[in-house]
């Protein structure tokens, strides 16, 4: 049992907390952000200086240019990143394209890797993945899925709609996740501007944070020649595991960074601003939530380095990262919603950065499996536990 | 003991649901919207469109133009505007205006009235509230007033900042809140382009429902004429207090539409939306947060109508109407919460009015007073009551 | 739109509210009370006090001898009757025999009205409900039914086992729920002498407010002549709903009784003890919870009049009863569990009475349906409601 | 970082399970429980199967015929040992010994380590420690101390009434707090059955797993040798933080046991148990009730696990032992109380042992600082963070 992380992890959680400090922090008024992200312009000046203090796309391969991150080096460095909204797009390691990169690395040819992950991993290109559908298609529950791929000589040819598709504005190549006849599900490459694909609109969402923002995309008869099958037919659904046990857990560690953040805030203007004869803080009604801010924020740490330990092990942590992915979002909520209440007026506007991060969190309770889903998942493994643990009792 | 509605009553509130449903809700994709509120242009339309359907500023007296409603009929007919974000601007029922019809009604003079409130009723007019003030200024405590006015001949000649001003832009006058010499507080009526008032800028709310939005004002040396005083000099407070009690409840009656509309949004599309076969509505999961919805949504509305009621007879329900304050604020917004969740991916964009209604409603357990303030109020008065029994019994 | 009782009522609530504390209050130490609740001496001394003072059965016809309260007065009297742990016993107008008088009178013939009804509304007897089952039989779900009553001459023979049959030790009569050979269910009556019929044993549950307990009880072959069916054969389980709607409500009257109690003796410790150089009260993480009991509080009267008053002018009320039970039941246990933590050791010893209010009361959220199955039920019919306006519109 | 338990522990968790579950929880039904604890014939007994186990006192040091276990080993240990009731007696780590025991090791002289601890370790005995009074004396505020010492001659004489004095009936020595004369505190050690000792009354709490009881406890004259002071005169407030940062963490470790044991009864009977045509778990109401209890059990663990790791290290944890008591004492009640709730009518009677767990636990948010007293001293210390912070980087 050791909590303490290696000389070597520490040195990196300091750089990277320095880099975000002095670096990134400076960028959050800058005025090239949008509704629907960080602009081009400013993703890559910012993606520059990443490159430039040798902290892009850590969680990639060395092979392919990164630092070949483990699961808790992860932890401390997202972490870290996600202490500013825009520290993930300057690392590289934003949804979609940081469990992009984990799935291309597992599972892509070399030849794949070359075409698309490594200008990727070099900060130069981005990704979007094409999975989730308006109804009545996929959404929480993926087996609904109604794009389809059928074969067509050499080629598949793909029609269906996708929406949420993060990034998908700005990205240079897809993932996208496609039913066979068979029933079983592909995933496919293609380049974004292949004939047959149109993103029809970006949506208005609460959340900015995201570069390229969530789009309608439609796929009219795009061709994927057989070459650009991501891994084998048919392993679709399999690999939609692969990417989103991780996936689910680096969304702990960045958004834990933004709890962070804004417990900071919320602490900082509690210990300044007066009411009723004494600074806010000592108020019980105040120091109790950030007490309680506190408890919520160590209990995620604990989960997510636990989850990414077991990872690193080797352990599939299916549900081990729905236990994390539903204790970090709903703690993680808590935490900036209390400090909204402790800022009061200023926690809803842009007075503070706290408004933004209340914003931008709120989707991460839904996306990639809503807590409802994880804590069903969880429901029925304890009973195939309890009935493993009676047979070999029996 | 009886809750049924007279008869009345219950044709108004079927004349507002079918105006609202009818002829406000079709605005809501209104392009004249913007994060400040909706335009003065739209405004104008709305206004126009209850005026016709002789629903316009109905909490006013009779007198002034209004239809002299009581406090339960408000209850009835702000419930019914507020299930669409335009109703309660169309019938000129919102913050900050309906309270400030209300004090004036209560406090002003004859002259007062009909140079301000009577265009006011008619809806030709908006006013502010200038009393909000950044640190160290008066904020949940309110005893913390730093703006002053100080007699200069017969004038009193104003100075200092405001903020978090709802409608100041567009304004026609503001009842303006300022510390006097003796320490005692006073309310001043102002035209808004008098000089010395100065518009520093509108603040970046989550919210976008105010027309006007939220603004930094200045009062840098504003002469406001004795006759301008409201009321009388030194009875600030009281006022304050005369205005807050009323329009908390109000707040409760307008909020409390808008999350029914949410709980509506969200009941329709459970039904609707299939996943792991069967509606979303048939897994207790969301089952059980719509049956939470309900209890909510009914436990505000008893509380309004007892508040309601209360005020009716004649109490000043100072006790009452922060209790509903709390109860109100935090059970709507678990409901629109909730609603977000069901929704997923859709509760987070515009595809639903839900989000709006999330970002619109966050800061109701903020203003007038966040529940900490109420709380901590209602456990004063509990312990005076107890001190009173105990006195009583001995 | 009336929140105030008749003059009658009020008087009456006086008139209960004396009674309760002078009469029944002090016998709260009393000996003779046990695990299994009061002692059949006890429980007599006590009615017999308030027959002396015209309050007992007041619920009942005043046919039967009962004052015939209305929905409304009777959530006045056995709210106050509930101040005591001892105060439904006294009055006659406790689970299960409130119910049972409620669904005799409702159903029961003349005949059986005559040797059973009015003794027990005279406070003579006491009577319990056989319907919950043992594991696989019938709990939540009372469609898992599994004692039988089989036609037999001129008489129903009965086998089947029982258990949390409340009040079965000491009761002179009960009702019995058994399963018709056509899938029905039928409700008999019967002497609890009569042979057949055999109490294994009083159940060690944590309440102790309830005479009798709760036993398990085996119907081994028992006779009930046809003359002895309750109401119509086949017709069980509509009655079940008479019986259940009405005392589910009864149940949040009374307990609402015990939370009140609950909650002045905190206020009354948090106003003397003192910690950190003030009383508790002024602490406010001690006054906050003094505010959320006094909003639970409320919250939960208003639901139970509400309710009453709709049972009053006849309707149904399935679905209101249902979500009365369930926000009682958990906001008189937040009181409750917030009472025993701010009277600290106090609260977890019988030093105070809110130890054994904790006891008594946990149960509430479990029979009559636990929160889990009403909430389903609530879910299921808001799904209807809305399927049906959507027609209406259509 | 390494979440791994070494081999030896490991070993030692899985010889602390088999002993509990085949000779420990056989005893749960021994009649020999009283309302006040197991009677001694029954703890030694029980003692004696730990010793022949080599099990007893693990946490004491070799020295004194303990185990010398870490605080992490100890986590493995006690939570096993909590998974009954008795395990904790069996295995001499119960509150209030195993705290003794390790205030004794760590400032009682030899002589007195001969004297009281040796036996205590050999579990030959039992302590008490006598510091919480009735108001207006020292309870949360263990400043408002009223037991006094006064020199005399070489005797130190004490006055004063203290409550809740765990194991008080049948302990063999006291660690008693007294304020002295100048405003200090010091412990004292002596025999119970010295004259000037009164044992008034075993106080009726609604736990029963406390060997002893809670005791009121008079002294009233009782006169202890100088030598007999624990330590130094003057240190008792300190020798109490010494006492409470790991106590708090050892009652986390014993109840973790608990709520894992009752989770793993709510499971069992969830998947056995059907209702509405299914096994219980599969109703999303009660799945959901499992899944939060994972969630629950896991957060206590790995806030026990590293707040042990802490203090192994040498830290002193006074901030991080107030966290994890609040963390550990909330989240295994809501744990029980669900458990409560899925067993239905089983859960609130001895049908079933969770029943008991509810009752004994129900304190442990009280004891050794209620949960509000640990929120607003990590507030404060939140706050002198945030100020050294801003220190450093001014």
């Amino acid at each position: 049992m050791d909590f303490s992380y290696s000389d070597d992890t520490e040195s990196l959680r300091a750089h990277v907390r320095s880099f975000i400090r002095e670096q990134i922090i400076p960028y959050e008024r800058d005025a090239r952000q949008t509704p629907h992200g960080p602009t081009d312009a400013l993703r890559q000046e910012l993606v520059a200086k990443a490159r430039a203090a040798g902290l892009l796309t850590p969680h990639a391969s060395v092979d392919m240019g990164g630092m070949g991150l483990t699961h808790v080096q992860k932890a401390v460095v997202f972490e870290e990143a996600g202490y500013s909204c825009l520290g993930p797009t300057a690392l590289n390691i934003h949804a979609p394209d940081e469990g992009n990169i984990h799935l291309m690395e597992a599972v892509a040819s070399t030849a794949h890797k070359q075409r698309w992950l490594r200008p990727q991993v070099q900060g130069h290109i981005r990704s979007c993945f094409a999975m989730t559908e308006p109804a009545p298609g996929a959404g929480a529950d993926p087996s609904m899925l109604r794009t389809t791929a059928v074969k067509d000589g050499d080629d598949y040819v793909i029609h269906g709609t996708k929406w949420f598709i993060t990034g998908a504005e700005g990205a240079s190549y897809a993932i996208i996740m496609a039913r066979m006849e068979d029933g079983t599900a592909t995933m496919f490459l293609s380049d974004m501007d292949a004939p047959g694909i149109r993103i029809e609109r970006q949506m208005h969402a609460m959340d900015s944070c995201f570069a390229g923002g969530h789009c309608v995309v439609t796929f009219d008869g795009l061709r994927v020649p057989s070459a650009n099958v991501l891994g084998e037919v048919g392993k679709g659904f399999r690999y939609a595991q692969v990417r989103l046990a991780p996936a689910r857990l680096t969304h702990c560690m960045r958004w834990l960074g933004q709890a962070r953040r804004a417990h900071d805030c919320a602490v900082a203007y509690a210990m300044e601003r007066q009411a009723f004869g004494k600074p806010l803080l000592e108020h019980e009604g105040v120091g109790f939530k950030l007490a309680d801010n506190d408890m919520d924020l160590h209990t995620a740490q604990l989960h997510i380095l636990h989850t990414a330990w077991l990872l690193d092990r080797g352990d599939s942590c299916n549900f081990e990262s729905s236990r994390a992915k539903v204790i970090c979002s709903e703690a993680s909520w808590r935490v900036v919603d209390r400090c909204v209440q402790v800022l009061g007026g200023r926690g809803v506007t842009d007075e503070s950065v706290v408004m933004r991060i209340f914003q931008d969190m709120r989707a991460f309770q839904i996306y990639d499996g809503p807590s409802e889903v994880h804590r069903w998942s969880m429901a029925r493994k304890i009973g195939q536990a309890h009935t493993r643990a009676q047979q070999v009792s029996a």
